[in-house]
């Protein structure tokens, strides 16, 4: 079982490296780009079949080390 | 319009970030976890309301600036 993991940083909290892109797209050329936010992206391979008991761990995995749950949030798909 | 953008390494592109990740959650007592790969994530804010221009625009941000298409894949959802 696969699951897809995204961390994107929680509203409010400063992301100094979207600002930077935002900066970069428009003095490329790039118009109408009115914000960026950089998050992570995380693809984990388990052994685990039972989809419920994939995402408990999955879960306990985000919390524990992938996520910094202070200031960020996380999204989990499995498939 | 909103484009949500995943980064992911080829095939075949070594992912040592994504090792030492596997390598944690091993110690960690995660068991049964047999892969894991370290992308990036993007959400872009766009003034342009029509979706098939504002595909073309991001793809081409993707191209010149957001990936790095020798070694890297990206996905792009629009919405």
């Amino acid at each position: 079982m696969k699951a897809r993991i995204k961390v994107t940083l929680k509203k409010g909290v400063l992301d100094p490296q979207g600002k930077a892109i935002q900066g970069a797209l428009g003095s490329m050329g790039f118009a109408g780009v009115e914000g960026v936010r950089q998050g992570k992206y995380f693809e984990v391979d388990l052994a685990e079949t039972d989809k419920s008991k994939a995402m408990t761990t999955v879960k306990a995995m985000c919390d524990k080390l992938i996520a910094n749950t202070v200031i960020e949030n996380y999204e989990i798909e499995l498939a």
